[in-house]
Protein backbone atom coordinates (compact mmCIF):
# COMPACT_ATOMS: atom_id res chain seq x y z
CA UNK A 1 0.00 0.00 0.00
CA UNK A 2 1.47 3.29 -0.97
CA UNK A 3 1.72 6.72 0.27
CA UNK A 4 0.05 7.82 -2.95
CA UNK A 5 -2.85 5.50 -2.27
CA UNK A 6 -3.63 5.79 0.68
CA UNK A 7 -3.53 9.58 0.18
CA UNK A 8 -5.79 9.01 -2.78
CA UNK A 9 -8.08 6.90 0.11
CA UNK A 10 -8.61 10.03 1.99
CA UNK A 11 -11.91 11.53 1.26
CA UNK A 12 -13.23 14.94 1.83
CA UNK A 13 -15.96 13.41 4.04
CA UNK A 14 -13.84 11.76 6.28
CA UNK A 15 -11.61 14.98 7.08
CA UNK A 16 -14.97 16.43 7.85
CA UNK A 17 -16.39 14.01 10.10
CA UNK A 18 -12.65 13.97 12.24
CA UNK A 19 -13.67 17.77 12.08
CA UNK A 20 -17.35 17.51 13.51
CA UNK A 21 -15.69 15.17 16.64
CA UNK A 22 -12.73 18.13 17.56
CA UNK A 23 -15.38 20.84 17.19
CA UNK A 24 -17.40 18.64 19.80
CA UNK A 25 -14.41 18.41 21.86
CA UNK A 26 -12.50 21.49 22.02
CA UNK A 27 -14.75 24.06 20.13
CA UNK A 28 -14.04 25.82 17.06
CA UNK A 29 -12.00 28.44 18.29
CA UNK A 30 -9.63 25.58 20.41
CA UNK A 31 -9.33 23.80 17.15
CA UNK A 32 -6.87 23.68 14.87
CA UNK A 33 -5.60 22.48 11.21
CA UNK A 34 -2.59 20.34 12.56
CA UNK A 35 -5.38 18.29 15.38
CA UNK A 36 -7.71 17.38 12.79
CA UNK A 37 -5.34 16.50 10.10
CA UNK A 38 -3.88 14.02 13.03
CA UNK A 39 -6.86 12.43 13.82
CA UNK A 40 -7.35 11.65 10.29
CA UNK A 41 -3.90 10.40 9.78
CA UNK A 42 -2.27 12.98 7.06
CA UNK A 43 -0.43 15.76 7.23
CA UNK A 44 -0.80 19.14 7.87
CA UNK A 45 -0.02 19.35 4.01
CA UNK A 46 -2.02 16.93 2.98
CA UNK A 47 -5.35 18.55 5.12
CA UNK A 48 -4.41 22.03 3.50
CA UNK A 49 -4.80 20.39 -0.12
CA UNK A 50 -8.36 19.71 0.78
CA UNK A 51 -9.19 23.05 2.53
CA UNK A 52 -6.83 25.81 2.55
CA UNK A 53 -7.99 27.25 5.95
CA UNK A 54 -9.98 26.39 8.97
CA UNK A 55 -12.46 28.90 8.10
CA UNK A 56 -13.49 27.01 4.20
CA UNK A 57 -13.25 23.56 6.42
CA UNK A 58 -15.90 24.83 8.77
CA UNK A 59 -18.00 25.91 6.27
CA UNK A 60 -18.02 22.28 4.84
CA UNK A 61 -19.23 20.94 8.59
CA UNK A 62 -22.38 23.77 7.91
CA UNK A 63 -22.82 22.59 4.36
CA UNK A 64 -22.87 19.05 5.67
CA UNK A 65 -25.07 20.11 8.53
CA UNK A 66 -27.57 21.65 6.25
CA UNK A 67 -27.57 18.42 4.16
CA UNK A 68 -28.12 16.07 7.40
CA UNK A 69 -31.39 18.50 8.63
CA UNK A 70 -33.26 18.60 5.25
CA UNK A 71 -32.61 14.88 5.48
CA UNK A 72 -33.66 14.19 8.83
CA UNK A 73 -36.38 16.50 9.26
CA UNK A 74 -36.93 15.87 5.42
CA UNK A 75 -37.24 19.75 4.67
CA UNK A 76 -37.90 18.79 0.69
CA UNK A 77 -41.62 18.94 1.56
CA UNK A 78 -43.37 20.92 -0.11
CA UNK A 79 -43.91 24.73 1.77
CA UNK A 80 -46.87 24.65 3.99
CA UNK A 81 -47.91 24.40 7.70
CA UNK A 82 -45.99 20.69 7.63
CA UNK A 83 -42.64 22.37 6.73
CA UNK A 84 -43.22 24.27 9.74
CA UNK A 85 -43.90 22.03 12.03
CA UNK A 86 -40.46 20.09 10.76
CA UNK A 87 -38.74 23.57 11.20
CA UNK A 88 -39.84 23.18 14.45
CA UNK A 89 -38.96 20.00 15.45
CA UNK A 90 -35.35 20.61 13.67
CA UNK A 91 -35.11 23.06 16.59
CA UNK A 92 -36.06 20.87 18.91
CA UNK A 93 -33.86 18.12 17.59
CA UNK A 94 -30.96 21.37 18.13
CA UNK A 95 -31.74 20.89 21.56
CA UNK A 96 -30.36 17.97 22.29
CA UNK A 97 -27.01 19.18 20.89
CA UNK A 98 -26.09 22.76 21.80
CA UNK A 99 -22.58 21.55 20.47
CA UNK A 100 -23.56 22.50 17.14
CA UNK A 101 -26.01 24.64 17.86
CA UNK A 102 -22.91 26.92 19.82
CA UNK A 103 -20.86 26.38 16.95
CA UNK A 104 -23.27 27.64 14.26
CA UNK A 105 -24.42 30.66 16.48
CA UNK A 106 -20.65 31.77 16.71
CA UNK A 107 -20.03 31.51 13.50
CA UNK A 108 -23.25 33.25 11.99
CA UNK A 109 -22.26 36.25 13.82
CA UNK A 110 -18.59 35.94 12.56
CA UNK A 111 -19.58 35.76 9.29
CA UNK A 112 -21.77 39.05 9.11
CA UNK A 113 -18.62 40.74 7.74
CA UNK A 114 -18.46 40.31 4.20
CA UNK A 115 -14.44 39.53 3.98
CA UNK A 116 -15.71 36.54 6.54
CA UNK A 117 -15.04 32.80 4.90
CA UNK A 118 -18.42 31.93 5.62
CA UNK A 119 -20.21 35.29 4.76
CA UNK A 120 -21.49 33.70 1.66
CA UNK A 121 -22.87 30.34 3.33
CA UNK A 122 -24.64 32.18 5.38
CA UNK A 123 -25.86 34.62 3.16
CA UNK A 124 -27.13 31.99 1.18
CA UNK A 125 -28.23 29.90 4.44
CA UNK A 126 -30.44 32.93 5.51
CA UNK A 127 -32.03 33.35 1.96
CA UNK A 128 -32.97 29.95 1.55
CA UNK A 129 -34.36 29.66 5.11
CA UNK A 130 -36.32 33.04 4.34
CA UNK A 131 -37.58 31.71 0.89
CA UNK A 132 -38.83 28.31 2.54
CA UNK A 133 -40.64 30.29 5.08
CA UNK A 134 -41.96 32.68 3.08
CA UNK A 135 -43.74 30.23 0.71
CA UNK A 136 -45.16 28.17 3.33
CA UNK A 137 -46.88 31.14 5.01
CA UNK A 138 -48.47 32.06 1.63
CA UNK A 139 -49.49 28.35 1.09
CA UNK A 140 -51.84 29.00 4.18
CA UNK A 141 -52.66 32.24 3.10
CA UNK A 142 -53.68 30.13 0.22
CA UNK A 143 -55.65 27.80 2.55
CA UNK A 144 -57.11 30.64 4.34
CA UNK A 145 -55.35 29.03 7.55
CA UNK A 146 -53.21 32.38 8.34
CA UNK A 147 -55.04 34.87 10.32
CA UNK A 148 -56.32 37.45 8.03
CA UNK A 149 -54.09 40.70 6.89
CA UNK A 150 -50.99 38.38 7.67
CA UNK A 151 -48.08 39.40 5.35
CA UNK A 152 -46.27 36.07 4.57
CA UNK A 153 -42.97 38.25 3.34
CA UNK A 154 -42.97 39.53 7.04
CA UNK A 155 -44.22 36.08 8.95
CA UNK A 156 -41.23 34.17 7.11
CA UNK A 157 -38.50 36.97 7.71
CA UNK A 158 -39.49 37.11 11.51
CA UNK A 159 -39.94 33.52 11.51
CA UNK A 160 -36.57 32.78 10.64
CA UNK A 161 -35.19 35.77 12.67
CA UNK A 162 -36.44 34.08 15.70
CA UNK A 163 -35.42 30.77 15.01
CA UNK A 164 -31.90 31.89 15.48
CA UNK A 165 -32.23 34.60 18.21
CA UNK A 166 -34.19 32.02 20.03
CA UNK A 167 -30.65 29.55 19.97
CA UNK A 168 -28.21 32.34 21.10
CA UNK A 169 -31.10 33.25 24.63
CA UNK A 170 -31.24 29.25 24.76
CA UNK A 171 -27.86 28.95 24.83
CA UNK A 172 -26.98 31.64 27.36
CA UNK A 173 -29.45 30.14 29.86
CA UNK A 174 -31.28 27.07 29.25
CA UNK A 175 -33.46 27.17 32.58
CA UNK A 176 -35.37 30.15 31.72
CA UNK A 177 -35.65 29.90 27.15
CA UNK A 178 -38.28 27.61 26.09
CA UNK A 179 -37.13 27.68 22.39
CA UNK A 180 -39.55 25.27 21.21
CA UNK A 181 -42.20 26.91 23.00
CA UNK A 182 -41.28 30.57 21.95
CA UNK A 183 -41.61 28.85 18.05
CA UNK A 184 -44.78 27.50 18.60
CA UNK A 185 -46.44 30.52 20.11
CA UNK A 186 -44.91 32.54 17.58
CA UNK A 187 -46.70 30.05 14.66
CA UNK A 188 -50.00 29.46 16.21
CA UNK A 189 -50.34 33.36 16.95
CA UNK A 190 -50.62 33.48 13.44
CA UNK A 191 -52.58 30.13 12.41
CA UNK A 192 -56.74 30.21 12.04
CA UNK A 193 -55.87 26.48 12.05
CA UNK A 194 -54.24 24.52 15.98
CA UNK A 195 -50.34 23.75 14.75
CA UNK A 196 -50.89 20.33 15.78
CA UNK A 197 -54.20 19.69 13.62
CA UNK A 198 -53.17 16.53 11.57
CA UNK A 199 -52.77 17.16 8.04
CA UNK A 200 -55.75 16.21 5.84
CA UNK B 1 2.53 67.92 37.08
CA UNK B 2 3.92 64.52 38.00
CA UNK B 3 2.73 60.81 36.57
CA UNK B 4 1.28 59.82 39.80
CA UNK B 5 -0.48 62.87 39.23
CA UNK B 6 -0.97 61.96 35.65
CA UNK B 7 -2.46 58.14 36.44
CA UNK B 8 -4.60 59.73 38.74
CA UNK B 9 -6.66 61.55 36.21
CA UNK B 10 -6.58 58.66 33.71
CA UNK B 11 -9.87 57.97 34.51
CA UNK B 12 -11.84 54.26 33.52
CA UNK B 13 -14.36 55.97 31.32
CA UNK B 14 -11.26 57.57 29.22
CA UNK B 15 -10.30 54.22 28.61
CA UNK B 16 -13.85 53.01 27.35
CA UNK B 17 -14.19 55.64 25.22
CA UNK B 18 -10.70 55.00 23.85
CA UNK B 19 -11.95 51.41 23.52
CA UNK B 20 -15.05 52.04 21.13
CA UNK B 21 -12.99 54.09 19.09
CA UNK B 22 -10.24 51.42 18.40
CA UNK B 23 -13.36 48.76 18.39
CA UNK B 24 -14.92 51.14 15.73
CA UNK B 25 -11.43 50.91 13.40
CA UNK B 26 -10.62 47.67 13.84
CA UNK B 27 -13.41 45.77 15.37
CA UNK B 28 -12.78 43.52 19.13
CA UNK B 29 -10.96 40.98 17.41
CA UNK B 30 -8.88 43.17 15.59
CA UNK B 31 -7.89 45.39 18.71
CA UNK B 32 -5.05 45.31 21.54
CA UNK B 33 -5.14 46.22 24.76
CA UNK B 34 -1.81 47.42 24.16
CA UNK B 35 -3.30 49.81 21.29
CA UNK B 36 -6.09 51.11 23.56
CA UNK B 37 -3.00 52.08 26.30
CA UNK B 38 -1.00 53.99 23.70
CA UNK B 39 -4.69 55.30 22.71
CA UNK B 40 -5.13 56.95 26.33
CA UNK B 41 -1.76 57.25 26.74
CA UNK B 42 -0.41 55.14 29.08
CA UNK B 43 1.38 51.71 29.73
CA UNK B 44 -0.09 48.02 29.21
CA UNK B 45 0.10 47.58 32.78
CA UNK B 46 -1.49 50.73 33.70
CA UNK B 47 -4.53 49.55 31.39
CA UNK B 48 -4.23 46.14 33.10
CA UNK B 49 -4.88 47.97 36.47
CA UNK B 50 -7.97 48.84 35.02
CA UNK B 51 -8.91 46.18 33.00
CA UNK B 52 -6.80 42.84 33.39
CA UNK B 53 -8.09 41.08 30.33
CA UNK B 54 -9.35 42.39 26.94
CA UNK B 55 -13.08 40.84 27.54
CA UNK B 56 -13.18 42.71 31.11
CA UNK B 57 -12.43 45.88 28.76
CA UNK B 58 -15.79 44.88 26.41
CA UNK B 59 -17.67 43.83 28.95
CA UNK B 60 -17.32 47.43 30.15
CA UNK B 61 -18.12 48.86 26.61
CA UNK B 62 -21.20 46.87 26.83
CA UNK B 63 -22.31 48.49 30.17
CA UNK B 64 -22.08 51.46 29.31
CA UNK B 65 -23.75 50.89 25.70
CA UNK B 66 -26.75 49.90 28.28
CA UNK B 67 -26.52 53.10 29.72
CA UNK B 68 -26.70 55.26 26.73
CA UNK B 69 -29.02 53.06 25.26
CA UNK B 70 -31.64 53.75 28.54
CA UNK B 71 -30.64 57.25 29.17
CA UNK B 72 -31.04 57.72 24.82
CA UNK B 73 -34.53 55.85 24.23
CA UNK B 74 -35.61 56.77 27.55
CA UNK B 75 -36.62 53.30 28.64
CA UNK B 76 -36.94 54.13 31.99
CA UNK B 77 -40.23 54.28 31.19
CA UNK B 78 -42.57 52.22 32.74
CA UNK B 79 -43.43 48.90 31.03
CA UNK B 80 -46.07 49.40 28.54
CA UNK B 81 -47.00 49.91 25.08
CA UNK B 82 -44.52 53.24 24.60
CA UNK B 83 -41.78 51.38 26.04
CA UNK B 84 -42.10 48.83 23.48
CA UNK B 85 -42.13 51.47 21.05
CA UNK B 86 -39.03 52.81 22.42
CA UNK B 87 -37.28 49.45 22.00
CA UNK B 88 -38.16 49.88 18.55
CA UNK B 89 -36.74 53.32 18.20
CA UNK B 90 -33.50 51.56 19.65
CA UNK B 91 -33.27 48.74 17.14
CA UNK B 92 -33.96 51.98 14.42
CA UNK B 93 -31.00 53.91 16.15
CA UNK B 94 -28.87 50.61 16.46
CA UNK B 95 -29.50 50.30 12.29
CA UNK B 96 -27.52 53.50 11.89
CA UNK B 97 -24.38 52.19 14.11
CA UNK B 98 -23.87 48.99 12.53
CA UNK B 99 -20.90 48.33 14.35
CA UNK B 100 -21.75 48.13 17.52
CA UNK B 101 -24.49 45.92 16.60
CA UNK B 102 -21.69 43.59 15.04
CA UNK B 103 -19.29 43.82 18.03
CA UNK B 104 -22.77 43.32 20.24
CA UNK B 105 -24.40 40.05 18.29
CA UNK B 106 -20.25 38.37 17.78
CA UNK B 107 -19.89 39.04 21.52
CA UNK B 108 -23.65 37.64 22.38
CA UNK B 109 -22.40 34.10 20.65
CA UNK B 110 -18.90 33.76 21.94
CA UNK B 111 -20.11 34.61 25.60
CA UNK B 112 -22.66 31.57 25.78
CA UNK B 113 -20.17 29.55 27.08
CA UNK B 114 -20.46 29.45 30.76
CA UNK B 115 -16.46 30.56 31.56
CA UNK B 116 -16.61 33.56 28.99
CA UNK B 117 -15.82 36.88 31.10
CA UNK B 118 -19.10 38.60 29.28
CA UNK B 119 -21.38 35.48 29.99
CA UNK B 120 -22.78 36.89 33.29
CA UNK B 121 -23.00 40.52 31.65
CA UNK B 122 -25.31 38.82 28.73
CA UNK B 123 -27.53 36.16 30.66
CA UNK B 124 -28.23 39.37 32.97
CA UNK B 125 -28.79 41.83 30.12
CA UNK B 126 -31.10 39.37 28.39
CA UNK B 127 -33.03 38.88 31.66
CA UNK B 128 -33.58 42.63 32.13
CA UNK B 129 -34.38 42.85 28.52
CA UNK B 130 -37.26 40.12 28.65
CA UNK B 131 -38.46 41.08 32.34
CA UNK B 132 -38.81 44.83 30.80
CA UNK B 133 -40.93 42.95 27.94
CA UNK B 134 -42.63 40.57 29.56
CA UNK B 135 -44.25 43.53 32.08
CA UNK B 136 -45.16 45.89 29.20
CA UNK B 137 -47.23 42.85 27.90
CA UNK B 138 -48.77 42.55 31.38
CA UNK B 139 -49.32 46.03 30.89
CA UNK B 140 -50.53 46.06 27.31
CA UNK B 141 -52.88 42.61 28.82
CA UNK B 142 -54.35 44.88 31.57
CA UNK B 143 -55.83 47.68 29.38
CA UNK B 144 -57.08 44.99 27.11
CA UNK B 145 -54.86 46.35 24.09
CA UNK B 146 -53.04 42.44 23.97
CA UNK B 147 -54.68 40.27 21.40
CA UNK B 148 -57.04 37.16 23.62
CA UNK B 149 -55.56 34.58 24.25
CA UNK B 150 -51.90 35.82 24.26
CA UNK B 151 -49.43 35.01 26.79
CA UNK B 152 -47.42 37.71 28.07
CA UNK B 153 -44.32 35.83 28.92
CA UNK B 154 -44.24 33.64 25.79
CA UNK B 155 -44.91 37.55 23.72
CA UNK B 156 -42.14 39.01 25.54
CA UNK B 157 -39.73 36.18 25.62
CA UNK B 158 -40.16 35.95 21.68
CA UNK B 159 -39.77 39.81 21.40
CA UNK B 160 -36.37 40.06 23.00
CA UNK B 161 -35.15 36.89 21.00
CA UNK B 162 -36.40 38.45 17.42
CA UNK B 163 -34.42 41.88 18.31
CA UNK B 164 -31.61 39.26 18.62
CA UNK B 165 -31.97 37.34 15.86
CA UNK B 166 -32.79 40.06 13.40
CA UNK B 167 -29.80 41.48 14.16
CA UNK B 168 -27.71 39.22 13.12
CA UNK B 169 -29.75 38.64 9.61
CA UNK B 170 -29.76 42.17 8.92
CA UNK B 171 -26.04 42.44 9.35
CA UNK B 172 -25.51 39.63 6.96
CA UNK B 173 -28.08 41.44 4.37
CA UNK B 174 -28.64 44.80 4.94
CA UNK B 175 -31.03 44.97 1.85
CA UNK B 176 -33.05 41.83 2.30
CA UNK B 177 -34.31 41.99 5.71
CA UNK B 178 -35.84 45.24 7.37
CA UNK B 179 -35.24 44.85 10.97
CA UNK B 180 -37.75 47.42 12.27
CA UNK B 181 -40.27 46.55 10.24
CA UNK B 182 -40.21 43.02 11.16
CA UNK B 183 -40.41 44.07 14.73
CA UNK B 184 -43.31 46.26 13.98
CA UNK B 185 -45.08 43.22 12.02
CA UNK B 186 -44.21 41.35 15.31
CA UNK B 187 -45.86 43.90 17.87
CA UNK B 188 -48.71 44.81 15.34
CA UNK B 189 -49.19 41.21 15.35
CA UNK B 190 -50.15 40.85 18.85
CA UNK B 191 -52.01 44.27 19.52
CA UNK B 192 -55.70 45.13 19.26
CA UNK B 193 -54.43 48.62 19.13
CA UNK B 194 -52.09 50.71 16.36
CA UNK B 195 -48.72 50.83 17.43
CA UNK B 196 -48.24 54.33 16.00
CA UNK B 197 -51.54 55.63 18.14
CA UNK B 198 -50.82 58.69 20.48
CA UNK B 199 -50.80 57.05 23.66
CA UNK B 200 -54.04 58.54 26.11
Amino acid sequence: MTGSYLKGRIRREDIITATVAVYAEAGYHGSSLREIARRVGITHAGLLYYFPTKEALLAAVLERRDAEDTERERLSVPPGLDALRRLVALAAHNMRHPGIVDLYARLAAEAVTVDHPAHEYFEQHYRMARGYAVESFRALAARGELRAGTDPEWAGLTFVALMDGLQVQWLSNREEVDLVGSLRFYLQNLLTVPLDQDQP
